[in-house]
């Protein structure tokens, strides 16, 4: 087809790939190019506007590596995200809700026993955290496989500032034989999420803060139920209601319990101030 | 607000940037949002699907450099670059038509004199090209500046084969005083857009294929005038109706004359076969 304007070539855009092997592809690029067009078309988007937009990804992908992900950045913050996490991760009722994934999650981090701190010098308060895996009938899930990660007391995750392959304040455990769980870390706290990029420029522009309440992550699976990528975030604590990636669930909110120096679960004492935090996870059964 | 669920969440992220100081973003990105929003609810992305576009948009980035734009072919080959042009650049009757500008052109690409071969190496058959740039009433506009670039023989451009630096079948002319101009490259071939990267697998994967129809890339502007980005595409040639960009204008289709060895151009003798193009540009007024 020839002499096509800006409203015909959506149909001829999407003819072209009407012989594609795969009807699910088919299907979501279809609907993908009749949402680009109808974007472009309503807002009357300009040439300069889209050599911003193309500089914008050219910029995204200059900034990323395998530390930074500045594209999951840019969905987390544009909401489609927790979008897809949403309407993938409906659980059943009383299970323990999911929230986003984000980008700093890491394969491989080190196994660690019970009762061992994570924090590899991660710096910030101690905070030990104590909880069970459970089915919906609260029958302890045995051996689940564990995985925690989180930022330091000054907003940042190793993989921000720590040597290349250096895990701090992240572990993976496994469940004990009741679904228990214990382990030492640091006390979570807010933190804005990377915005020296494209995304921080962006966030700027639209008049955004780039924080995210403070939280943990974990991610627990176990043969025969739904694996759980979740946080628990922290009662009280700032942004808890404009999460910069709009992750917050009032069920995965929890009283991080602060303690004065003195008797420390395991037998230990601390010598300054300490949190605990108790919290115990709901797995879904496999569909 | 917490608990946003899958439709909740578009109207929360929308009024995150209610204060922007700049009420066209505002106007840019909340369009954006809805319909980034609508396309994963239509299709109800999956996790693994989500995944796979971040995938997509890493790879870009990783093969984009200063001579390689992978986001640019993105937005050409989905056909956003064509009706982007055409809802901007809709030409007064009887003036040039535009079309898509493409990733290959170069700033600053060397001066020539009329007459003056560009190919600088570049492989194809001689190619004599000569015109005028006139205004809607077919009086020359004197002094214009006329930016050409082609590829070779073989499909490549200077960018994608050249050392770093080398211009090859591109050049930069002024018109004379009667508007014209005339210059000697090489015969426009078909070729197939850089489809190494993950837009040419997303090409593949969609059954289409990456040609374009052959064709020559002008830029032409001059004081009082509006610029004018266009090709001039090869008559008779292949791909003409399936171009993978969307390009192809009627009016910017001109029949290639070939000759037999002998006298040729500039008083000059050909030992072999040529060509010659002639094409008049009209340049529309700055409104």
């Amino acid at each position: 087809m020839r002499n096509i304007d800006e409203n015909t070539i959506t149909g001829e855009v999407i003819s072209r790939h009407q012989d594609a092997q795969n009807p699910r592809l088919e299907e979501v690029m279809t609907s993908l190019v009749r949402h680009l067009h109808d974007f472009a078309r309503e807002v009357k988007l300009t040439e300069a506007e889209w050599a911003k937009g193309i500089q914008f990804l050219r910029e995204a992908g200059d900034i990323t590596n395998d530390r930074r992900q500045e594209f999951i950045l840019l969905s987390d913050t544009l909401g489609l995200s927790m979008l897809v996490t949403a309407q993938n991760q409906r659980k059943p009722e009383g299970c323990t809700e999911s929230t986003v994934f984000g980008p700093f999650h890491v394969e491989g981090a080190p196994v660690f026993e019970h009762g061992e701190d994570i924090a590899n010098g991660a710096v910030g308060e101690p905070c030990y955290v104590r909880g069970r895996v459970v089915d919906r009938d609260h029958r302890g899930v045995a051996n689940a496989a564990i995985e925690v990660w989180q930022a330091d007391a000054e907003g940042f995750y190793d993989v921000q500032r720590a040597p290349e392959g250096e895990h701090r304040a992240r572990g993976n455990f496994k469940s004990d034989a009741t679904g228990a769980f214990h382990f030492r870390s640091i006390l979570a706290e807010a933190y804005p999420i990377p915005h020296d990029g494209p995304v921080g420029k962006m966030l700027r522009a639209l008049g955004r803060h780039p924080w995210r309440p403070a939280h943990l992550h974990f991610r627990i699976s176990a043969p025969g139920y739904q694996t759980l990528v979740t946080h628990v975030f922290r009662d009280g604590g700032k942004y808890l209601d404009s999460d910069a990636v709009f992750g917050v669930r009032s069920s995965l909110i929890a009283k991080w319990v602060r303690h004065e120096p003195g008797p420390a679960p395991g037998g230990t004492t601390s010598a300054g101030p300490f949190y605990t935090l108790d919290f115990d996870f709901v797995l879904a059964n496999v569909a």
